[in-house]
């Protein structure tokens, strides 16, 4: 094995991500001690019961002690109290990341807690599940997703090269952007969608005229689709929402725009334009494919490979 | 095996839906003969080549004689065409069904073409992949999936209980309500829903500051599980919108206003109520995994089976 990118690594929160990095980075020996503060007792006993580390902190400023590098694993919302507490014990030299779902509202939170001589780079692993907690954590979740480096400008470029070196080792490809640049691509590929979905099935439950018996049978229709990432950690999601308001507003505002239009075709009757608009909506899933962020298997809530076989 | 619960079916149309009825329908027995038309050579002579059914005819007319029971796999749109090009070769005593994802519309369509003596019991099997045409079938699509029958008053109930046993057969539960209800359950579970997924993917793909590659390489963010469905078939689909615009509008004016509702939470930061709006969806997810309507797996866009393992 190759020597460890970081010799000591500190993780602040060990949810799913924190969790998935300790198993990656310890089985692809990308970190040598993994160092685990969870701020609630039971989550950091279950994370030394499931062995997800070397060492186990209630203090964060304890946690972080030597760390080659320190990734805060926590709701965005959390990020500069978390970085205030440890900052003193921050090493000189040592690279400090997070993993939050927005990085201007999280750069603007924890800049000012960063130590002369420590480097502050910003990223976000774009990949999850719709589980949460340690228990959720698996070492194979980052293989073939992004993480997006969004470093201020005036970063130290060898910083932000061990840090991509760490991702890319645990199997991540990895891609720099601005942070600004960032919270508009995820307000559309991440943070909308989810919203739509909270939204749709919010609605649905309070429907008088159709039984949540009747939403949850016959959600094979479609409606199942969204209840996936509709089942997110709500923690997280309140934290996106409060802290990515100005790009979340933006793309919103063109999507209702935009379903309005639909609307407005449906109620008078035009479908040829329908037929357009969902005839052109087939290449992107295509290109999604291609780009191996999904398989081509046709998914309908079984266990993929049952129904592949015979659909050949 | 046992007796054929229709000793001749004939198949109107021969894409994902028909051919899966003409693959269940032989492997379980269900049927004897099973004929099939299409109105595209093309098609005909792929189902042919796949080995569908037993007979293939070019004319629809021909295709029914002597059947049984007669199914029109088509879209919504065109099913009154149909029943009428049908309608003077129908043997009396025979069932004609239909498998469309709108009721009301339909029946009002079909029914002027039903002669004397022939049943007509409706029915919508709630099933299907983001894939069309005869290559896309399989004999288990239906399996736990739900088969609702629509007959309008005074139907047969004998006719009502075959058709029942059919769709049993070849592995679906069959429910029973009136048409309208079945519009309002679908166009909440099924046709809202993929409006909103092929919005927010054609929004996704007006964008200027956010490029298509963008969108696809950080799609596992959440708008991935949109694309699925909004890869579904135009054709059928611009007809479902054609022909529910009621019960779609009026689910579509609930969502709108909750999404408005949810957009005005976040513009003015109002962190508790958002929490409890992604708090109470998650309930929903268990009951559809409860139902068996989806797996308990993690779905993070790869086989199924993978990440469970390590996610244990």
């Amino acid at each position: 094995m190759t020597d460890p990118v970081f010799p000591r690594l500190a993780l602040i929160g060990i949810g799913l991500i924190g969790a998935s990095i300790a198993l990656a980075a310890r089985k692809t020996g990308a970190a040598g001690h993994v160092a685990i503060h969870s701020r609630t007792g039971r989550t950091l006993r279950r994370a030394e019961e499931l062995g997800l580390g070397d060492s186990y902190h209630s203090d964060p400023a304890e946690a972080v002690r030597d760390a080659d590098c320190v990734i805060l694993c926590i709701p965005v919302g959390a990020s500069g109290e978390a970085a205030k507490a440890i900052s003193a014990n921050l090493k000189p030299g040592a690279i400090i990341s997070d993993v939050g779902s927005v990085k201007s509202s999280v750069i603007a939170q924890m800049a000012p807690h960063i130590p002369e001589g420590v480097h502050f780079v910003p990223a976000h692993p774009v990949a999850g599940t719709e589980y949460s907690g340690p228990d959720a954590g698996f070492a194979e979740l980052f293989e073939n997703r992004w993480c997006i480096l969004t470093p201020p400008p005036g970063t130290d470029p060898d910083a932000v090269e061990r840090l991509s070196e760490f991702w890319s080792r645990i199997g991540a490809n990895v891609e720099t952007m601005t942070a600004e640049h960032h919270d508009l691509v995820l307000a559309i590929t991440s943070h909308v969608p989810h919203l739509i979905a909270y939204n749709i099935v919010g609605t649905a439950e309070d429907l008088e005229t159709v039984t949540q018996s009747e939403v949850m049978k016959f959600s094979a229709g479609g409606f199942r689709d969204f209840t996936r990432i509709a089942a997110s950690d709500p923690t997280m999601w309140r934290d996106i929402f409060l802290n990515n308001k100005e790009a979340v507003l933006e793309m919103l505002g063109r999507f209702t725009e935009d379903l309005t239009a639909l609307q407005r075709l449906i109620r008078y009757g035009e479908g040829d334009k329908l037929y357009d608009r969902f005839a052109r909506t087939r290449e992107i899933r295509r290109g999604i494919i291609a780009a191996g962020q999904e398989t081509e298997a046709a998914d309908f809530g079984r266990p993929h490979g049952k129904g592949d076989d015979a659909a050949g």
